[in-house]
């Protein structure tokens, strides 16, 4: 039983065989080699299948007829200086690999990438660029490391590296920045791959302390800022104590070259001497905690140093685990792995615990919560509108009532007068308002009452029609006749 | 609000903080720098932060306080002769890029990688290799890219590349192989992974044809073996002339390097020429297919030049799609992609297509299917155990009935005897067996039916119980005594 397939556009294999055959034979292709010498390889460089190497061959310019199939190109220790548009005039869809470094490039155009759509890997260390132009990388969108360390780069267009939503690793160390490049890690949606930024060696003085504390973990894990001459301040003493206690990479791996320039001595030390009485004399380190307040709702990020596929797991102070008890409603695993925790109340104040693992790393995060035992807002703002509105309807009632039974104190002042009056009395008082009294001593004594005053004829006591004045406390809801 | 978090063991960041603190004034640590020199850095080398590139400067011994945070390690372009067991005597966990080409390597210990587990790229070409031993590279379990080409390696262990279970690419053209390794593409277990194999330009004269053609095409895709002084024969030319068919990279990109030297005259010439008459004069390629006869379960391969996620659909010669419908129970797509046919009937022979779309590529292959229209198995083989066991069993049962019914010829030779004496026949051929018959005659001719005779005792006429006979036809299921 046989099996065999032919691709698209394949199927007259034989003809097109004969045709190509027939090609072969009209040029006369002499192809008696004993094996070694491969056409396709530029002169002088070593070619095995999709690899080109043409490495230290002091070369000045860049083989053109580079094979399509090429998937690396080693160009590096040579002595190319420009990178023109059409250095390969043939696109090469498969070089993933371009190797550019020690050279002398000090030129490279901005239509350089157009044929290299896949590259993933580009060194230009160990050259002589001076300058990042704007959109320079912006064609290499699959580009995941890009090398440009040991350059003189000293000017960097805020969108050289703009559409580059791919790109992983950035050397940059060992140039001649002066300027924290805050566009790279500041919009996440540019650079959303970025993990590591090396900065390292440069001419950078000032650090924008609060926009990188915000950063994400493994962001910081990889944001290699050393043997910058940085100015001396506390919030660079605080950021980067934080980072070490982290055990954050970029500053545990090279805390002897976290140095910084004291304004006035002129001279330089160990960032983490900042809080010695010799130098700046910073507030010691101290290890902050995630304050709440009752019934509020509070999220505690899992900010691991390592991106990627982790399996989180959060313990209480209590010793639940989650997301494994879903029953607890209050407190709930987010999809990002940050543990939410609904209505807070004081007993759920203590150390939480992320065990974040992946298949490369293990890691164990701490957070301290306190819980004060008060509402995150003061008495006065308790007093809200809505209240204020109950208890004046509240007292409006309470006044109407007084105002329908605890009759006016004429009644109590005449209380031994003849009792036959009495019905004449009440049909008066009944009628308060809605003609005037022709009694001037019961005019001036119910004035005291005036802004209840009905406006309307009365129906009856037991069924009263009121007249809200404006800003008086009555109910809105009343109906006005 | 602040949330800070501490890495464990860390949690007493203040006190460890003042510990290293007494440690770098205790040293007397002079930290005056101002950028640019990395303290964890090898003398002449280049580092940005985890890597360190001291290519070309002549290096004789690899420099050995290397940090341990390194991840690209770059010694190439040096005077390197020797890799030691000890060449780190550190661990050097992180290294991921190990970089050795353009060096004099002419000796590798076989315990060189015990400190570099994790290494997933190792560029060994262009140096003095003669040979690999056994074990070599089997620490490198992680190891993905193994570049040995340009060296000079005419034995290769065939343990040497064991254990390498991640390995995808492997170069070893321009060396001295003479042997095709068939271990590195034969046991699909051990490199699992192996996608690309270069054996160009090397010394390989006689080739696997019949197990190369089993190979996936995936794995054919990535086999490079031209420029080598391949003896011309026409299995090798129906084996690359159905890779071209096919339009894998490793022939389609090298056609002009594909060449072997006539046995008599001496020459090289190109593979595809094989099929002229003044060389091997071999048959012309066809496209072969698919055969199944009436009844069989077929497989179809979806046999894909890349391997990777992959989606595949199967368009039948009547534009029936699969997976998308899966109420024909006769066709199913396997979990590989694979097309199966139950059953298959006349109606279902044709091309079939299949699509296979992945993010990097796309591929349409094409299978022509015919069925023949009888059963794969002959007319002799069509009488099978089990027929003739069931043709036996009728037949052995007619011949009971006519026993019991068409009683002895006695019964007919005395049609007029007395019919009183009927029932005694009766009973007496009822107990045929159990006693022998006293009659001479009658077992004269019961002779005949002897080797069917019941051995036990008849429990009645409608309840026999056989006893078979070895190699008898009788049913053998049914109960002995």
């Amino acid at each position: 039983m046989w099996l065999w397939y032919l691709a698209p556009g394949q199927r007259l294999g034989l003809s097109c065989g004969r045709v190509w055959l027939l090609v072969l034979l009209l040029l006369g292709c002499d192809l008696a080699r004993e094996g070694g010498s491969v056409l396709n390889c530029p002169p002088k460089c070593v070619c095995a299948s999709n690899i080109i190497s043409c490495s230290k061959l002091g070369l000045g310019i860049i083989p053109t007829k580079l094979p399509r199939f090429t998937a690396i190109l080693d160009l590096s220790h040579n002595n190319l200086t420009r990178l023109r548009a059409d250095w390969t005039p043939a696109r090469l869809p498969h070089l993933h690999s371009l190797l550019l470094n020690h050279n002398a490039l000090g030129f490279i155009s901005t239509e350089a990438f157009c044929h290299v759509p896949h590259l993933r890997y580009l060194d230009l260390s160990s050259n002589s660029i001076k300058a990042l132009e704007e959109f320079l990388f912006s064609q290499l969108q699959e580009l995941e490391v890009l090398l440009l360390y040991n350059n003189q780069i000293a000017q960097m267009d805020r969108s050289a590296f703009d559409d580059m939503a791919r790109l992983q690793k950035l050397y940059l160390s060992q140039n001649q920045i002066s300027r924290f490049p805050m566009e790279l890690v500041k919009d996440r949606a540019k650079l959303p791959d970025l993990a590591l930024l090396d900065l390292s060696a440069n001419k950078i003085k000032g650090l924008p302390v609060a926009a990188l504390k915000g950063l994400p973990a493994w962001m910081k894990n990889g944001l290699y800022l050393h043997s910058n001459p940085l100015s001396c301040d506390c919030g660079l003493y605080e950021l980067f104590t934080h980072w070490h206690a982290r055990q954050l990479s970029s500053v545990v791996d090279f805390r002897e070259e976290l140095v910084c320039s004291l304004p006035l001595a002129k001279r330089s030390v160990s960032v983490f001497t900042l809080n010695s009485q010799d130098s700046l004399n910073c507030s010691e380190f101290k290890e902050h905690m995630l304050e709440a307040y009752l019934g509020d709702t509070v999220t505690i990020d899992c900010d691991t140093k390592v991106r990627g596929a982790i399996t989180r797991e959060w313990v209480t102070p209590n010793n639940r685990r989650f997301p494994e008890e879903t029953a607890n409603s209050t407190m709930t695993v987010l999809g990002n792995g940050s543990l939410q925790i609904r209505l807070i109340r004081v007993e759920d104040m203590g150390t939480y615990t992320c065990y974040a693992v992946s298949q490369a790393f293990n890691e164990t995060l701490y957070v301290d919560v306190m819980v004060h035992n008060f509402t995150q807002h003061g008495t006065h703002d308790t007093l809200n509108t809505a209240y204020t509105t109950l208890v004046g309807c509240i007292l409006s009632v309470i006044l109407v009532l007084i105002y329908l039974y605890l009759t006016p104190c004429r009644c109590c002042c005449r209380g031994n007068e003849k009792l036959a009056a009495q019905p004449e009395d009440s049909i008066n008082s009944s009628m308060l308002s809605t003609t005037p009294n022709h009694n001037p001593e019961v005019a001036v004594r119910k004035g005291s009452l005036s802004h209840l005053a009905a406006s309307g004829p009365m129906q009856g006591q037991n069924e009263p029609k009121w007249q809200a004045e404006p800003g008086s406390p009555l109910p809105a809801a009343a109906p006005s006749p």
